[in-house]
């Protein structure tokens, strides 16, 4: 058990560093947690400290209530959205917050991304849903992303004049769903700044999501 | 006093290498200063010499005149407006000055950045002001950033045509806001682009810059 | 041939982080393959792997079916697409995609981009057209490649609401002209934000792209 | 004689490195040259090798009608119009040339950059003004620059459809025009896609170049 939760602890402080080389976080604004495997347990970045004093041992561990368990900082300020979505989420392991530009830019208009790249039928299967406007606090934000990403396809939510939270069946996953994001939500943007982008139709998409999801993945494909 | 100033020096020194990081300045053209704690006396950066030519040592101690009191160099080209920022706001201990990009386009439209973003609302509690056109040479610079701040929740403001001024309780908080002043100028400009952000209510507002400044920054948070 | 093919190995892998260097790629998704001379044989990236992994020994060296000569991982998704290309222009020696910002940006709106810049016309000679939209699993994508860019000055090709093929001589060429589209795209999409770019005359379009093509490469010059 | 010549190779070796980190070049489009004090020659790039392999050694000498004097490789292609600057600006000792991004779509447009920052004012005391289209291969395009850039502030000029070139006193100061230049094009661009930048007086203009040109420069302050 020890092992296992410092193997998630080592994995969530290096995942933050792939926040950081995309460019997805300013200052100490995003943050990664896991989900313990077996436990009802998450690991989460401390509060305030930088991207480059990261490491294993100041990761903070909580319950699925967002107590702290283990840790001397106190938890990011984001634990009980985090924690909200491991309750209710069940096949969730990993789960992402981050302020980038422009998933950003189309949550502060309340504005979905559509879907109009292969890339995004791939890893989103569908448009990027807009989740409520709703304060820290209580348990709104962890409903608003609950609420909306349930029976969807989409791993990423933007909240509305907020950021964008990712979901993944571990922590890789939810970042990996964090950088696409940003990527898609940069590259539509500029295509509708000179027009508009020519739909997809749904059976591609469709056909595109489940061919991705179901063969890309393949064991001896990493 | 010595081990003061010398502490204050290195970490003028070491926050420039944040404008730099964070992609706020080229060549020599931004700067961050320090008050010296209880003494008349402030920290700044040496003018026109490259970033990462900085050190503790070729910072300049100047008083609150700007007059040099020591150091080789002569102080940035500005230190006449941070000079007049310490003299008249005493409980600013840091200031910033960048020609940072996204700022500077608001900026030469004279047009303040309106509060659409939570993480705005955290930093800012407000929309980030403009202050007026002023010409370097006299006291015009210092008296538009003060008269512009002074009683206002924003630590940062967009000087019309020019760039942009912060201020913070130290050095390391008037950084932080002008990291996060391009960064929510960025997003709100690319937001802008393609349609009208959804205003957030001023009771929200007003909500979260409360639970930011006084429980977000809790001690053991650092 | 086995000294040929480790050559072809490190080239390959060396020339990923190119398109690193240049932004061009998030997470795993852009290749780079390069026909090995003399043999029906091709090599590229692995699927999946990401691109600080990537060596000379885990490149995947494939027939011109696609199909794995040797090689411990799968080879890119993209494989059937690169091997098209080989098999239908035997004066291609090496291909390259990526999911590069701006060049899908115009790939969305199915748009070519305009030759309106000099360097647009010594390296592509012409628009940079757009080819059909396809899905991934059969010909589709590698016949579209093709029928766009036979007998088309232009090196790369924008696939619909896809992303980019870019196609050399070998494999640095490609990556030159992956490189060189993602940075017209780019210059092109923004002078176009704020009005129409001037045209350059098809003859002057003609006299450059001859001079570079033939002029500019000399020998001594690499 | 040689020592300086080994200086200047050194300098115009280095400044390459500050074409990269501005991001103002790709592949190997862009190139510094500086004059030969004293003499009638300059030293350039080598045409075609990317700019992490340059190094004193393999910098090009040439006279000033572009003849190789040293060197191995071929000179830059664009060696005849920084000639042609030297050989009728007499008071120019550096020319740097660029296809940077912003600069570029000006250019591409035909459009002088207007000067709404009092950071363009400082460095170029005016708009950044736009040159006439001109093919390669004769004097055409550094009449172009020549005629041009004589008797005007700006040491900036946008080659329409191009890109652009810089001049200064010393190869130092034509970069930081050209780093400076496309700092300017980028957010004279962002600022006018949401409006109208509001103009400076010429009174402030010219104040704020006296300024900058005749007091900033002193001695002490390097």
């Amino acid at each position: 058990m020890n092992a296992t939760i410092d193997r998630i602890r080592r994995q969530v402080s290096d995942l933050h560093q792939e926040l950081v080389r995309y460019n997805l976080v300013v200052w100490t604004a995003g943050n990664v947690s896991a989900r313990v495997p077996g436990e009802d347990l998450l690991v989460i970045k401390p509060s305030g400290v930088p991207y480059d004093e990261l490491t294993p041992a100041n990761m903070i561990v909580c319950d699925l209530d967002g107590k702290v368990v283990e840790g001397e900082h106190a938890p990011s300020s984001d634990t009980a959205a985090h924690a909200y979505v491991y309750r209710h989420l069940p096949e969730v392991g990993g789960v992402v917050h981050t302020h980038s530009t422009y998933s950003c830019a189309w949550a502060a208009r309340g504005e979905a991304v559509p879907c109009v790249l292969t890339a995004m039928a791939d890893e989103f299967g569908a448009e990027i849903p807009v989740g409520p406007f709703a304060l820290i606090g209580d348990d709104s934000i962890g409903r608003g992303i609950v609420d909306t990403l349930r029976g969807h396809r989409s791993p990423a939510v933007l909240m509305q004049n907020h950021g964008v939270f990712t979901i993944g069946k571990d922590a890789e996953a939810a970042v990996k769903a964090a950088v696409m994001c940003e990527d898609v939500a940069r590259t539509v943007h500029l295509s509708r700044q000179l027009g508009e982008p020519l739909p997809i139709a749904q059976a591609d998409i469709d056909s595109l999501n489940h061919r991705y999801q179901n063969v890309y993945g393949q064991p001896q494909a990493r």
